[in-house]
């Protein structure tokens, strides 16, 4: 049983808080701090918490407390850990880790350094669809993976902070990107390296000083791409698909939008407020449970097993600090109009991983570009020679 | 917390074990029963189970344990009902619950005699998504109900007895159709009295004695109907849909081979076993985390709070004997091929509810059938005069 | 090329014209009669129509025609086809044929004296997904057909004589219905009798005399099942769907409202309205071309060039008899609660089909019932003694 | 009705004639030449042409000949066209126009020179899909377009002659790249002039010189985004989807993989081969009509409409040199690392198109940049300070 002091009582302390009470949980949150009373209160009561306070210090500092869970804006992200440092608590953290890589760097350090655990609240790699999706991928049913895109679009966050290019630290890249590179590192592989990303970034919509749309391409030193399509100005609801291709196979994953729930409704018949949709009436996509499907329930079980088992939960703050580097050149590349690398100090994966190599043998004379079946049926081999390059067809 | 004693080590039983235990749970199974000393060891090994034995009252009667567990095969679910009763523990019972409706309704009168709790294991009006839906078809959204299908087909069950009539109580009709029955019912208002029944049921492919497919309908008091497809023969994985019509909206729900999870795979990768599905190459379609998605965990909470706060779970024993005596009905149906009555001996819910009616007022001299808007974008009422019965077109 | 007159020019007609002249057609709609002047000559200039009449029987006669093409209401459907008859041309007549199978049957009889050419145009039956799909069924891919729903199911038709009972013959099942009984019939076999038909319908939400919402059983002699679902009451748009289950395969089709086009708009753009939808905001499902989805392009292509080689089409009124037969059988069976017979006084399929059997050998001793993989990756078969009968697990 | 001189006799070309010749189709081909005298006449024999000739210039002087359709490899095209231009037939041309922009400039310098009728066969403008949802962007549903992606990806060509990068000028982004810039272009409009390009591209898989995967971003002068995905690589068959963002939309087009067509066969029932599918068992995704499905009707008879019209067609050999150059900017970017500008010799559209403005006023102090529904029910404005910049939240 954990016991969690939790800083926040927003949109996504209040979404944890679901999930970390929800069901048949052991776990229980003893401590709400919130930077308003009201709040605190509000959110103590509401979730049965017996501990509130406006003094952050105080909830980390408390002595039922076995783990902190900052649920904070991102410039908040890292007061918050040195205080968890500072007492020895175990501390998860929501995303992105920091506003950039230097942040996050500071706070892996931290954490580090003073031996506390650690993890990264990146939920959507807990989701049931992904989880499933990655063992296939590990277990090698796609063959070699060559691209893993990750799609997150919505009209735009609830909160104010979000909006704010200062507190936080950016716009949709930093708010929704921090999700997508995840994704598609984990498809192709935590262990290798992110060596430089493309992106362009625009404000398209809305009034704002950071970035509503934008769009990145991540290259893997074995020659993977990785790719993530993020936005505020998106309009039907909540866009979250991921796809990855194999040499050997492909896998889509829709976590939000088509997920087998249709639901029609003029709007007669009553007033209904379908969470997170932009309308009422007509065709409506509702997810039957957003905690779950989020990932959320398997993300707080692997990082409480995690601290019960003595092991490194599946994200780290060592993760949370990567996609920061990733995200960092990002919007360097927005700006240059280039190519920029990915600036990785602690790089605890593979080194100088070699580019797959596309060549396929056929036989002594060829290599095996493809094998078809025609229109009449008939079996024909595209191949090219070894030697002369000359590209042949063979019908066999 | 609960702790459980579990009756069954198969499949079924194995499938609640992960999600009795599974994630963040409080609760613990503490003892295991099976008929076979290996599966009952092996069962408590994976389990970590403490208790094992091949004698089922030990188990209930065991001192730890404070709710039993049914998981065994249909024609065994009565006598370990007596046995809780004879020991006055909770108990939650697997489905059908009886294999005949006079069969439910002894356990019904049992357990309500002993005062023990009851829960009828329905999973499938649990489903994150049937929860939803159901909240929204009970705001009103769509209106009044006019008829809920539920289809489950698949190509045949994975242990002997299910094939085997004397110990099922019979084919898919029982074994599928008491999920149908159940989630149409709940569409429709459970205080809705079904009234009568007819059914088709063949043995079309397997050679067994009961019905691998068949087709019902359930007409309830107010006019709405209900409908069943199940089928041991149907190829392609497992196929679970609900469909529910009202006069002011539509839902689809598919839980299982399409929701939003499509994998591609030549196969030659690697060897990859999908659960449930036909082929292992080609098109796939994985679920998720079927704990959930099948309504598992959702199921154990309600029925674990409701015993907590002293309240009746969703489903108890007489939801359970109400599907039995469908089910009769439906079996007397495929027999005599007229509409058979349901004999409910025991009814709880609503008596002499009137059938809907259809009249919808335009004005004084006119009924509404239909508001329209023409090719040329024109708009044109089709009304009925409410005397001469006449139907007119007006452009309006 | 071939000069048609067409009869009635409402809604039907117009979409018959937009194919018939559509794209590139060597084909040229000549004459036009309409109940109403206004409507004639509306026609006519809509389609560069060089005549138009509002005396039926002066289009059919004039000499530049060479097919007649019924448009027209249920009710009129005889007399048309008797002066078609009179004078030796050519008819192609829309669904249903009659408005029973007495009428229908009169008028197979009429064009098989007078010897013209006559078509039934089921369009259903020629859209390029059933076309395709039937070709997978015939070449054997879904092995023998066990069952075959067709559904089609919206708010309502569009003119006011389909509400009026005694000009169009009755409701939905009429409707709507007729289509459904040809599509499954032809997927399990247009040779194999149907022999008897249980029907449920009611009158749940519109103000009509005639049924508004109606599902049927229709079993043929081989044993497989045909189903229709067909409403006037259903929310949402056109729901257009067909499933065959077979015992190797199984086929899905989505003709209208989940057909790969999904479109959002907040309707702050600008006004649009989507044909055929309930509304014109939120999500829509627009199709891409209805009249080849619909299958009229496929459908007059196989008239006419059936006409050119002096073969039959593949529907011809006496398809659209056995058919009326199926529906009165339905209507029966509404009324009497029972299943009814098929009354085919014309059958010129097989006769005498054997029930399909579902015996599977595995060797002497033993009927296969099913083969499984375990959960531990195993080879389970259930096998079934043939004397003794028992169930038993082998494991492989 | 037109006389057509079809060059080449391979996979396209049959396609072609399928779609020429097909259903009621008043238009034939009346000479084929193709390179081999063997196909030339298994060509006129199967589509029953007249005349059949190895020598292209006599194909094309043919004097029944009123329009020359050119199916040929893309290093062919440019002599084919001379020798229209000679002849003054009119012409058609495969896509890409060119393998560059010089080489299309020059074609359509030497078209507009003589005088001929020009098109560009870029059927994916023309599926119905596209053709209902450009017209609904058209009408503004969308808003302003923000971003267009079309994807295009299989397992590669089926001829020799695309692997070789001197034939076909390039590798997959030639190939599918033309389609996919073509479909971004349409919905951003015409007249907006694309500026610059980034893509990345690679050879992941396939033994070739050309690319076999490619991603690209297309900047027009209005601030809009078009993105190409297209890969030789894609394992689960051909994949064609497109996705538009507007400010007031979404659209989302799936024209393969997933248009309502779901089969499933175990392979067991008969040999059954999918089209272009990978394999022909399990889980299968036909399309009803794929000439229809991929735009090739409603391409012919736009072209050949605007032939007897006397007007241009959607897309001429001037969208084609467009496209190439669009095409030419990215394979200097993948090249580069950089963007690189769009060279446009030609341009006919509009000039000097400011970009879209983000700024929505809400009243004289603020910005709106969202308008929310909260949890509870509340609505809730995020605004910004005009003259401050400042973030506010107001409940209202």
């Amino acid at each position: 049983m954990q016991r969690i002091a939790m800083l926040g009582s927003g949109f996504i302390g209040r979404f944890y808080a679901d999930s970390l009470q929800g069901q048949r949980s052991r776990d229980k949150i003893v401590s709400i701090y919130s930077r308003r009373e009201e709040s605190a209160k509000k959110f103590a009561e509401d979730y049965q918490v017996d501990h509130w306070t406006t003094d952050m210090e105080t909830s980390i500092a408390h002595p039922d407390v076995t783990v902190v869970c900052i649920s904070l804006p991102n410039n908040l992200h890292e007061a918050a850990v040195n205080l968890c440092c500072k007492h020895k608590k175990a501390v998860i953290c929501t995303k992105p880790l920091g506003r950039n890589a230097e942040e996050a760097k500071r706070m892996l350090e931290a954490v580090e350094k003073a031996g506390i655990f650690h993890g990264y609240l990146e939920d959507l790699v807990y989701t049931p669809k992904f989880l499933k999706a990655l063992q296939s991928v590990k277990s090698g049913a796609l063959g070699r993976i060559l691209w893993a895109k990750s799609r997150e679009t919505h009209p735009g966050p609830h909160s104010e902070w979000f909006w704010d290019k200062e507190q936080a630290g950016g716009g949709c890249i930093l708010d929704l990107g921090c999700h997508c590179v995840e994704i598609a590192r984990s498809f192709i592989g935590k262990d290798i390296k992110p060596v430089e990303v493309m992106c362009w970034a625009d404000t398209q919509v809305k009034p704002i000083d950071a970035e509503d749309h934008a769009i990145g391409l991540v290259k893997y030193e074995n020659g993977a791409i990785g790719q993530f399509e993020v936005s505020w100005t998106f309009r039907g609801g909540l866009d979250l698909r991921d796809e990855v291709m194999g040499s050997e196979g492909t896998i889509w994953l829709n976590s939000f939008l088509r997920t087998g729930f249709d639901m029609f409704t003029t709007g007669k018949g009553a007033e209904y407020v379908a969470e997170k949709a932009e309308s009422n009436t007509g065709w409506l996509f509702p997810v039957g449970d957003e905690l779950n499907e989020l990932g959320y329930n398997h993300m707080f079980a692997d990082m409480f097993r995690a601290m019960e088992e003595g092991r490194e939960p599946a994200e780290s703050f060592y993760d949370g600090y990567v996609v920061n580097a990733v995200l960092d050149a990002a919007y360097r590349s927005a700006a240059s109009k280039q190519w920029e690398p990915v600036k990785l100090d602690v790089w605890r994966g593979q080194e100088g991983v070699e580019k797959m190599r596309p060549q396929t043998d056929y036989n002594e004379q060829y290599y095996l570009i493809k094998e078809e079946t025609t229109h009449y049926g008939a079996k024909k081999l595209i191949l090219k020679d070894k030697k002369t390059g000359q590209i042949v067809e063979q019908t066999i």
